[in-house]
Order: C-alpha cells, then structure tokens, then sequence
C-alpha cells in the first residue's frame, strides 16, 4: 500500500504539507491540497486513522458495549447509536458483554485501547466499585441502563420498578387477581426491579402472593417456555401472566397455544420491552414499552459531549416506561 | 492518562523495555516484565492499540460491514463473526452500509482507514467493478452474500435461486397451483433470484403465472402487509403464497389474520431465511433456511487466514438452502 511519503513525493510537496491537508488544517494553500488529493486518490492512499489518533490523541469511533448484538433489543440500542454516530461524522466500534463480567471488562478494555473517547456501556455484571474507577479514567464514557450514584448524570436508566408495577396494575384494574409471574434468571437489577414492582402493586391491592406463582427461565423465548409449563404444572388457576419482557411472552403464549388455552379469553398476557416481534404474535401482545431509541441516543450525546469537553445536553437521566395496549389482555372470564 | 514514559519511570526501566513486555518481547525479562506489569497497573495503563497497530501494521481487529445491525438476519451474521474473533483473540469492528452505495462506501472506507486486515463486507449496492478494484487491494476481504467472478474463491453466497425454488416446488407438490409472490422492493440479486426460482418452479410445472399474482414490498413486516393486502385486493382467490423472506411472511400472516383468512387452511404461507420470529408465529412457519451462521463463520475464518497469509481453509464457497416444514403449508381444500 502507498505510503504518505509516496503521496508527498508524487505531490511535489513535504510530508508536512500532506498531514496539514489530511487533518484539515488551513495552514495547507489550495494549490498544495488539490496536488495532494490528486496524488491520494491516483495511489490510492488512505490516511492511516491509527496514525491520526495517536496525533490527536482520540479517534473518529464512538465505542458501544451491548450485551449481544443479535437480541432486538440491543439490535435498536445499536441503531440509535450508530445514528447519533453518522450524524456527527463518527464510526462505530462495538463489543459484546455476552453477559458476562470478564467478556464486560474484555471489551471495555478493548474500546479503551482503541481510544474510544466516547463510550456507551451497557454492561450490567462488573462491580459497582470497578465501573466508578473505570468512570473516573474515562471523562466520555457513559452509563446505559445502570445508575451508578456517583455518576448518575453520567447514567441513562429506565425505572423497571414501575414497569413491574404498572404491567401488574394493569392486569388487576381489568379484574385480575389470579396474577402469576414470568421473571428471568439473570442476576440483574432489570430483573429484581420488574418482580420488585410486580409485588408491589400486587401487595397494594391487598391480593395474596406465594412464591408458586412466580417461574423463572432465561430472558428469551425458550425461557419463557419452560417458565409458563411450570406455571401450568403448579395448577394455580391463573387467569393473568406479567412477563419480564416480549421474548419470554412469545414463548409462553407458544405453550399456551399448543395447549389450546385461549389468550387472552383463558389467559391474559403482558410482555415488557415492546419489541418488533410484539405487533406480530397473536394476539397481538400487550406490553411495556422501554424508550430504548430514545435512551440510547441522548446517552451517545452525552458520550460524544463529555468527550469533547462540551456543554452538556439536556438528558433524561431516569425514563419512565409506559403501556402499550394491544389484545393479550382482557377482563378475566366470569 | 499515564503514558509509557509514566511506566517506565515507576518500574525504572527504559521505555524500550516497556514497550518489549507490552508486544510480549522474548528479549524481556521476567523481573523487568513483572516489575512493567505491577507499575501498568499501578498506574492503570493501556497499551494505546492504535500505536501497536501502527508499530505491527495491523490491528487486532476484524472489520464486517452489514446492511442494517439491528435486522435480526444480520445480527446473527453478527455474531457468528464475532464469535470467530473472541476464540481467535480478535476484536469486531462493525459498520452499515443501510441498503446504500454511499454507506457502504464510507463504511468500508472506515474500515480500511482503521487497518482492518481481515474483512467480512456484505456490500450489494457499489458496483462490481469497483468492488473488484476493492478486493484486489486488500487481500483480507472477503465477501458474503455475492460472488465476484474475479474472485469466486474469496466470497461466499447462497444459492437463491435454488431457495425461490425450492420453496415454490414445495407449495406446488403439495397440490397448489393458485401461487403468489411476495417480493422485496430491493434492486438486489437475492431479490430477483429468489423470484426467479418462483417462476423457474412455475413454469417446469406448466403453471401460468401473469403479473398480478406477484406484488411488491419493502423486506420488513410492513413491506408483507401491503404486499398482501395488494394480492388480496386483486382477488385472484390464491391458494398459497410464497414470500421474499420471514418479515414479509410475518407481515403477511398478519393481514390475513386480521381478514379472518385461516392460514394454511385457506391460504399455505412459506417464508425465506428461518430468523427466529419464524418459530413463535402461529401457525408457526414453514420457511426456507439460509444457513447464516455457517457462512459467516466461513467467511470471517477464510478472511483471517487471506490477512495473515496462512494457507487457506476449506470453505463451501456457494452455500444451499433446505426447506424447514413447519404448521403454515398444508394442500389446498378440496
């Protein structure tokens, strides 16, 4: 590949003179930048980003760490920051945490190295204590769906509590008492927070609950699965499930289906996230909806800002999740 | 942040010998290593990638250029490479190229300008010709999902055409002669290949096939509603009706549910990629599998070995679909 030196030869000019039109600068006459351009593009020649970065000590990438990129979930995080990303001449470097805190850290790592000035990490294992230091290291880097109280303008965060409460009271102000729930088995906040607010709301209403009417399975449609033939097994006579999120109620409402329990004329369900597949189950799925587009870009602008020692946005620090009424949920038979 | 001068003072060696610890130098020794990694840490120093990437010219990172991250066909195609870099020590880099010459441009101009030596690009809208040009500068790329003749042995594809085949072969064995099509809008070859395979199918039957039994769509779940509802609207009393791929079947499904249309006992539904939604519709459908996962696998495995010069792989270089036989195809009543 050519170098800059070939460039700055076939130009006619100095190395220096290429650096000045390659970064810009307006110490480059037109003369010396329309022979520069002219030589790149004859040779071929990309300026060498790596080389720029160490120059200016940041490079043109905003770092994103998401759990997995291929949930749809994260899918749209990954959107909305690559929006944010094109729409200020940036280019997006992403890593996955797989929920786990070594590939957490591990990416984290990597990002850094790359020097990422600007960084949104979702990353919900590593320790309180480890992400405040590495906040402290990092002047862009940016919270998403964590708060961490040091940081909290740092953090972008949705209140799962009251999802989990206004899923539920949804449920009950239809006429529901019989209320199981579908909680997922990661050791996160996200799922503490929604069964948090589920028995908050179910214990408000002055409505019973035993540990028998709560499944657990992994937050995806199999998941949701093995939680709801649980739930049936039990026998409890539910006639409303709360589900931790979409997925795992697509799963349940496969099982119920296959066992020919009506939804929601048996059964009604809620999902939580408002995810795509949500419009295309039937019934069309009931649900929380998590602002993710809308978390994830004010979250890139506040990364890109710090970075730059720039003013601040405005940002939501905590969003509120809010019901989405499709048809998994009517008033219980009877 | 420290720097490597910072080290070096703290472990009292010379920046020399830091710099040989941190690129894993055999000329280091055990007590300069040790003493270099206690202050690294000490200190919180990352060794900056980009001047290693700079003093080793190239990155530990693999670059993949997908159309859109957040369509579930492409995070699966996600994660299979980056699945590749974890187990190989690499890091993914990843852009979008949005259906767009333009996009994908920059994107993969991005890429190249971050020293990516391995590269996995699905690219349909830049042309061939500079495509080519592309691929004879860079000896890691590869291409997945289209072949250039030039480089057959560098690109791994799927045959379409089989799949539009296949699919339709499917519906006419099962008694179906009355067969739609639902096609995308995108002026690519997996588009007007998979139709092809419509008509090839067709007409080996003797089964005429005119213009009003093919409509139109965006690839996504709208793009299947209205392109159904359009069929529907033409009252050419289908039978059965192959799409373009899942979300358009999903879409599809969709609008004929709302018309009280039974699926498949009125109407057989078959789709094209197998993404998961395709199991958690109801009934759940019967589709075309494109095997994602192994081809990107390939593609970022032979891309590795293209960068470092290794010998090369074993690949399959042009990929079959298979039928997957769900509940959403079953012969016409009567």
């Amino acid at each position: 590949m050519a170098t800059i030196k070939d460039v700055a030869r076939l130009a006619g000019v100095s190395v220096a003179t290429v650096s000045r039109v390659i970064n810009n600068s307006p110490k480059a006459s037109d003369s010396s930048r329309t022979a520069v351009l002219d030589a790149m593009e004859q040779l071929q020649y990309h300026p060498n980003a790596n080389a720029r970065a160490l120059a200016q000590q940041s490079t043109e990438t905003i770092g994103l760490i998401v759990s997995d990129v291929s949930d749809p979930f994260f899918g749209a995080m990954v959107k909305a920051v690559e929006q944010v990303a094109y729409a200020t001449g940036n280019f997006l470097l992403i890593g996955n945490g797989y929920h786990d805190d070594h590939k957490e850290r591990q990416a984290i790592e990597q990002l850094i190295r790359h020097r990422c000035a600007a960084l949104v990490v979702h990353a919900k294992m590593i320790p309180d204590q480890e992400l405040t230091q590495l906040m402290r290291q990092i002047p862009g880097m940016v919270l998403i769906n964590r708060t961490l109280p040091e940081f909290a303008n740092r953090c972008v965060a949705l209140d799962d509590r009251y999802g989990g409460w206004l899923a539920t009271r949804h449920l009950i102000q239809q006429g529901h008492r019989r209320i199981g729930y579908i909680c997922s088995t990661h050791p996160i906040s996200d799922a503490s927070d929604r069964l948090q607010g589920y028995l908050d709301a179910m214990k408000e209403h002055d409505i019973p609950v035993d540990e028998r009417m709560i499944a657990y399975g992994s937050p995806d449609e199999v998941g949701g699965e093995l939680a709801m033939t649980e739930l049936l097994g039990r026998g409890k006579n539910l006639t409303a499930v709360a589900c931790y999120n979409d997925p795992m109620a697509a799963g349940a409402l496969s099982v119920l289906s296959d066992n020919s329990i009506d939804v929601p004329g048996q059964v009604s369900l809620i999902g939580f996230d408002d995810v795509l597949i949500s419009r295309y189950l039937r019934p069309r799925l009931t649900t929380i909806r998590y602002p993710v587009v809308a978390m994830a870009t004010q979250a890139a602008e506040l990364a890109l800002a710090l970075a730059a020692q720039q003013p601040l946005p405005d940002i939501t620090n905590m969003f509120s999740p809010t019901l989405v009424c499709r048809h998994s949920v009517t008033p219980p038979r009877g």
